[in-house]
């Protein structure tokens, strides 16, 4: 097999990130999603709302990546950046959507609740837009790069919508089995393991539930046939070292 | 005043953060605890379990930053190779620390058991300890790249010993307000305390929580006195938007 393989990056944007206040979750949604449609997230950003740094960060990643989807700083106030950094990044102007504008003027607002409100129809020029079912302002997308609101249920609205408009590959499957075993227990066999099966990627991932430890083994791979018979080694391998598989 | 300002990065290793199997929870304990310390993480990179992704990222975010700080990748499995990576980041041999190799022999255990265990022993040439209160193995240390587990109770432990060692600079602290309006009629006023207090951060977060729109309003600086008029200056500016404040 040959098929080509579509890559993307993450880049969340936000000082609330990297000071700890707020907890991402977008990350995760995305690189769900993305994988569910033959996309496979190779790298993620979390960056500060800061012009120089998101203008070259967005040049290095969506240089290297099939897709690049942002998330953060696309509102109404000061430290909303992200539309004017883009437009930086890919030199050209920052300019006013007229669809967007359109839809932000037909709720009435006083004179500067609705210049701040007009700043989220702020696009850089030749953007296309990224449909936002919550009723707010949408998203929009530039070359690769698609940029979306940083808060989750925006975010998810705006996401649901890329769906029909990304192009993906095969989907990575995974198929996983956990067994409460130390990983140093089962680590020479599923060396064994992974030599044997070059094409599919094994993981091994330890975890501590309610004072519980064990090992998750997960194996990701597009063949699903070849996932299923490594999961019977796997699991016949769990029980030679005294453990209980579970699926 | 023009005390020195300490920055890190955070490097996340592993693949099951980004194929979304995983949320992480690590960068958010991370940045709280280092800004607790007068350090600031100034940028997050998510990346594969890929050696010279791990080199080239690794290389580049400890030429910048004063420290560098990453998660997962230091199990018993094939899989784990942050070790090796860094000690290839740095042109150094991967050696057995001695220590490390002491501690793991306490516990007996069959050959193939202790060969994978005492992969955890393998260390860059020069690398120093992190203490692991936990009882499993430290991470390590080498120039300023700090190197921690990846399961969180574990890397928590590892963090907590890092405080001692990590010289920090004046903190930044923060104070909040939260008001029931949206972003945009607060924009315009907002913007304009933004203009007047350059030394000062303010970042503007929209929630929807339970149905009920809000913004929170962030303030961030290291000199309390100048947070607290600030805030009292946003309170009444929200006053007389209409709002409600709330701390």
């Amino acid at each position: 097999m040959s098929e080509r393989i579509y890559t993307a990056a993450v880049v969340v944007i936000g000082n609330e990130i990297l000071s700890g206040r707020t907890q991402d979750t977008n990350l995760r949604d995305i690189a769900t999603s993305l994988g569910e449609w033959g996309i496979r997230v190779m790298e993620a950003r979390v960056i500060p709302d800061i012009e120089d740094t998101i203008v070259a960060v967005i040049n290095e990643v969506r240089a290297r990546h099939d897709y690049v989807l942002t998330t953060g700083g696309i509102g109404p106030t000061h430290d909303d950046i992200t539309a004017a950094s883009i437009a930086k990044a890919f030199g050209v102007d920052l300019v006013e959507h007229p669809t967007i504008a359109a839809l932000i003027r037909r709720r009435e607002a006083p004179p500067h609740v609705m210049a701040s409100r007009l700043r989220m129809a702020m696009v850089p020029l030749g953007a296309g837009l990224i449909d936002n079912t919550t009723g707010g302002p949408p998203g929009f997308f530039i070359g690769n790069v698609h940029v979306m609101a940083g808060v989750p249920a925006v975010m998810r609205a705006m996401l649901a919508s890329l769906r029909s408009k990304l192009i993906g590959g095969a989907v990575l499957q995974s198929r996983s089995v956990t067994a409460y075993l130390a990983e140093s227990v089962i680590a020479a066999p599923l060396r064994q393991l992974q030599a044997d099966h070059p094409a599919t990627d094994i993981g091994s991932y330890p975890f501590n539930t309610e004072g519980r430890f064990g090992t998750t083994l997960v194996v990701r791979g597009t063949d699903i046939a070849q996932l299923d018979q490594l999961v019977e080694k796997i699991t016949a391998m769990i029980v030679q070292a005294g453990g209980t598989p579970a699926a």
